[in-house]
């Protein structure tokens, strides 16, 4: 891990203990074993410290959404492990919720949060796709209806573990329930 | 129309203007022609406006998608009233977000939103669940997961209407679709 991934880490640690308003870089460099210089070497201010931060975690997530259809070559395995990789990774955007709650977000954040969101969508939806094209000519033609319903039911599972606590094994049973009905083997 | 209700009207375009932040009791009375005293009457403060207006107009969304439902007894006009419906009704939840951007949220206002969004995610649940269950013996045993997916989808396309502004044509066609392979018509 560089110096700047450190950085960027403890970050959303602190971050998420003050609330980004009451966040200053001096707690930043605290936590993380750096002083002031090191952190306006890497970042202009804290706006920007968290803009990369948050990019930072997109490339996470997508890692780990691209990770969940490698080598799968049918189709149950490869939405059910989408779906569960999903649902666990969005607890890291559920965070900036609460991270943003205390301040007033500033027209160019709020226009960096968009465009990044908007990014994910467009990256989910491809991935999502070819992987149905590539996995199952049975499937092919209804790729996109199947992308958007996995990707909604997605959202829906996300609200259901992160706002209503579901536990996982619920989740999951769900995800199992829910794939079986869309591959039409019930 | 009473009086409660045209000054709830003009409240949500009063904070639709001027964020809730800015707004002051006497910009929502000068927009409803009512003076300070009237709204006192109604309201004990800023917050508790926000809270009625927020309540009413959610009423009219469950009063909308219950309406959807009503007197229809096949699945495929259903799900496609239901999701067409909650597409257009959502627009007023999506206000709130523009309302709410100039504002840090104060910790009882933000549990009133939770409380809120989890009652209406119950009662979709209950409204759509119950509408299958009466409607189509084939599919009663899957009404969980259709319903599942059809309010997991409608989210989905909520976010494509609001904020990658889909024509609601092209909301239709998604939703024809969907529904279609949902019923296995494909």
């Amino acid at each position: 891990m560089d110096r700047k991934e450190k950085i960027l880490i403890a970050a959303s640690r602190v971050f998420r203990k003050y609330g980004l308003n009451k966040t200053k870089l001096s707690d930043i460099g605290r936590e993380s074993g750096y002083n002031s210089s090191s952190l306006y070497y890497y970042f202009k201010n804290k706006d920007d410290l968290l803009q990369q931060m948050v990019l930072y975690d997109i490339e996470k997530i997508k890692k780990a959404l691209k990770i969940s259809l490698q080598d799968i070559n049918n189709m149950k395995s490869g939405l059910k492990n989408y779906l569960m990789t999903r649902v666990e990774q969005m607890d890291i955007i559920n965070r900036y919720e609460e991270m943003l709650q205390d301040s007033v977000m500033s027209p160019p954040l709020r226009k960096f949060f968009r465009k990044i969101e908007k990014e994910l969508r467009i990256y989910e939806n491809r991935l999502l796709e070819n992987f149905i094209l590539k996995c199952s000519k049975k499937h092919a033609k209804d790729a996109t209806v199947i992308t958007n319903l996995v990707l909604g039911v997605s959202m829906k599972l996300t609200v259901a573990r992160m706002l209503d606590r579901y536990s996982l094994d619920r989740i999951e049973k769900m995800v199992d329930q829910t794939v079986k009905f869309l591959l039409r083997e019930s």
